[in-house]
């Protein structure tokens, strides 16, 4: 195998096959996989099925505490997770730059399939195409998943109702953070690493608990994105409590520097939940026990008053809106 | 909406929204994408499931016969209907560079939902990531799919048996020529279109006539890769006779000034089958009765003779070795 990508390794002939069998099988090792047909056959169980896609553009490619590989199992697994799905099966589909060392891709093919184990996932199929120096930043890799969504389960903003408990599993804001300061070369004195892992576990902790009506992965736009969209998708209002939004104190200081609010950086790794008021404590307990929720915190609870409105009260007794972050952020942090 | 995407499109944000309610949503309808949840909730029978992904970088976008959002939608059914799915659900991720003018996007989405439409499936999900100008050539598409595969339907090259037919839908290099005419604007005295299509409903006509062995889609590599790919895996030769392998005219003559060969000539709705040789005139009378399978052909046999190798007789009494490609052909055809 040589030691940079060409545009040959896209051409569908016997580089592609290289390709795969020197880079690809032997981080996956997938049986469905090393078949080659044109799609994986899979066997579930009868019932629903969840479905999943995203795409990940992160630059740079690797950052403390993970890469691009890590970030779409990542991704995607929790996807389906706050679905209330048990992830199965996940797809990879890399659009490669003619030039990228094949070394980049064979780290990156070893971190999905280290992340895959971790979720429990198989990596069932996958694509490959390249594109001319210049026509793509390095790797752009799209990931989808296949889930099993347990009879009787029902999650999702229908399902909020006034009262309801809204629980973070953590800290806020440390996946952006860690990317922005690596891609712009920020130096702090406890260097923040992003929390990207698999959630599905800790979200089958919080449901085993009972009473999760909804959950969200809060990634791009943050908290802040994550818990308008369902408010204003349930109907409901917010009452948050920022000295319940936990946010490091580096991540703090980083935003306070760059000019931006922790709750519309991205996680890709924590839990937005809205549960029953008499539950919630059972599921903070739940996620405090897991080795992903040990800060985890009940931040407010959804209102019947000012429907779609977000409103956190401050530290200083004050009030504000937490509105929809409008886009600008910061592009490519997932 | 703006006339040009920008960043803020794929912030997750307000603008995000703005996007998919503007673009997405009018295009696919559909009930589940509606819901804007992390992954579509779905309902499949019991029995086997297939699933696959494919990157999309075509260029040019749009070509005569088709553009990238067709040929996303037509690629992944026609993987899952070659494994003896009957596709149902599909997922499309965007990744766009900075500056697309929207109504380049909205004519993609537009023709995405329209081949699905012809297929019979689903957009159930999907995503969208912007990247700055220059750092990907206007617009990727990966779309996966999701396909029932029929209690008891065996197919792959596990099955197929020395002395079954080689069967080819129909006229072999369309879609490549079609979209490299587009790319270097060859003029031809009849201008070549692409062939891409949905192919499922072939497929099913095909393996309703009974037999049918293994099915592949030629596409990247063209039909040179697919049953070179087909044979090695199975463990058979083939022999083929060059006067059963349709090629256009127009195509032939563009190959010729182009100093390719037509067979590893990308197609994208063109089927390759390997049937038992009492069922094959069936299942060459399926294929002709279909509006896909007008030129199909019976090209040739499998062997037990020369495992792995492909052998054309010539129509002037010849006999080559019809070789996996390398992968040199025509980079970014599909």
């Amino acid at each position: 195998m040589q030691d940079r990508i060409t545009l040959s390794h896209g051409g569908g002939g016997s580089m592609t096959r290289e390709l795969v069998e020197s880079v690809f099988l032997p981080a996956f090792g997938s049986e469905t996989l090393a078949l080659l047909e044109d799609s994986a056959v899979l066997r579930l169980p009868p019932g629903r099925v969840a479905f999943t896609t995203d795409a990940f553009v992160v630059r740079p490619l690797f950052f403390r505490g993970g890469d691009i590989g890590r970030l779409a199992v990542c991704g995607t697994v929790n996807d389906l997770a706050v679905s209330g799905a048990e992830p199965r099966f996940l797809s990879v589909a890399f659009v490669i730059e003619e030039g990228l060392e094949t070394e980049i891709l064979r780290r990156v093919a070893r971190s999905i399939a280290q992340a895959a184990r971790e979720a429990g996932v198989q990596v069932a199929t996958g694509d490959t195409k390249v594109v001319e120096k210049g026509a793509a930043d390095q790797l752009f890799v799209t990931s989808s998943g296949i889930g099993e969504v347990p009879e009787g389960r029902r999650l999702g903003a229908a399902e909020i109702r006034p009262g309801d408990r809204v629980i973070v599993s953590g800290t806020l804001g440390d996946h952006g953070i860690a990317v922005l300061s690596e891609r712009e070369g920020l130096r702090f004195s406890t260097p923040v690493s992003s929390d990207v892992a698999p959630l599905n576990g800790l979200a089958a902790a919080a449901l085993a608990a009972g009473g999760v009506h909804a959950m969200r992965d809060p990634t791009r736009g943050g908290f802040a994105a994550a818990v308008n969209e369902l408010a204003a998708q349930a109907g409901v209002g917010a009452e948050l409590r920022e000295e319940d939004l936990p946010v490091r104190p580096e991540v703090q200081a980083a935003c306070d520097m760059l000019g931006l609010d922790p709750l519309t950086v991205a996680n890709e790794g924590k839990l937005v939940l809205f549960a029953a008021p008499d539950t919630a404590d059972r599921v903070l307990a739940a996620l405090r026990a897991h080795p992903l929720g040990g800060h985890a915190r009940i931040a407010g609870e959804a209102t019947a008053a000012h429907p779609g409105i977000v409103v956190v009260g401050t530290r200083i007794g004050g009030r504000k809106i937490l509105e929809m972050p409008f886009g600008e952020g910061l592009p490519r942090i997932c």
